[in-house]
């Protein structure tokens, strides 16, 4: 079942289980969605408000993006889990080109995640600035989430590059 | 329904609507939550595995306290919301000594947050050292989401002891 069908519940349980996936990488990219979605929360509690006329269009192509970047966000916890699942897959079999390729993915899908992570984190620090002042704790946040979503897409980035270059020392002493 | 039994879809459409709840502070416990949970998946990984003899009963130990720390983030993200929606009653009805004494419970609550989450961060930097050395990103992960938790949780400690003290001012100048 994909992880945005799963009650919050489920997925905690899913991830304290004895299998790696889902695991931190998933969970960056949940936190990354959060972060997104306080981030249009603080747009949709600014727009409409007669105390910021002036961030009224700026606010609703930001709500917009934070929508946007949350639903990629979201799908990105799935895939992880998935290029992970093929890692393990193909060392199972031994297959060490299937494996390299599989762990080349797995580095793709949380510098993805950082990537969208870094986004949320700018708009968390605009909304931040001329948003609703009432909502400025949401705002900051959404930052220090964000924050924290790109530091464990590349904690995930970091041991999958040393996977390949264990894989590469392993080939040369055959 | 209790955010634990909402799908996750569900939950950031919630946190992403113009109501202020649930907000900064459910997402906090929610990521606190998440980090507990990926300690235990960490304490899992490790548990049975003949290369970690020495450290088998401190695994069983921290799973079991993660486990427990994630159950209570997240009814802690419940009581988040409800305790902002008082003081929003409060305000509503104008009554400042309601305000008051919800502003103080709306505090609470993330100096709990805070305090489990802290504790969720210790038991990652644990795990991270001495765990199963292939989880390591995930106990470095778990670190890193649950620092951004409690200084989440600290913003909404801080706006409500601005809101009392604002309180204050508004009473005395009468």
């Amino acid at each position: 079942m994909m992880i945005k069908n799963q009650t919050i519940e489920k997925f905690l349980d899913s991830v304290a289980s004895k299998t790696p996936t889902p695991g931190g990488g998933a969970v960056a990219a949940v936190t990354g969605a959060m972060a997104a979605s306080l981030v249009e929360m603080v747009c949709n509690l600014t727009i409409g408000k007669k105390n910021y006329p002036k961030v009224q269009d700026e606010m609703i192509q930001i709500a917009e993006r934070a929508s946007d970047l949350s639903v990629k966000l979201l799908d990105l916890a799935d895939r992880d889990s998935e290029a992970f699942e093929k890692v393990m897959e193909a060392r199972k079999i031994g297959d060490k080109n299937k494996t390299k390729a599989a762990l080349l993915t797995a580095i793709e899908i949380p510098e993805k995640t950082a990537e969208y992570s870094e986004n949320v984190r700018e708009l968390a620090e605009i909304v931040g600035k001329i948003g609703n002042t009432n909502a400025h704790s949401d705002a900051m946040s959404a930052e220090q989430l964000a924050f924290a979503a790109i530091q464990s897409a590349q904690e995930n980035i970091e041991i999958n590059k040393k996977a390949i270059q264990a894989l590469a020392i392993l080939g040369k002493s055959k």
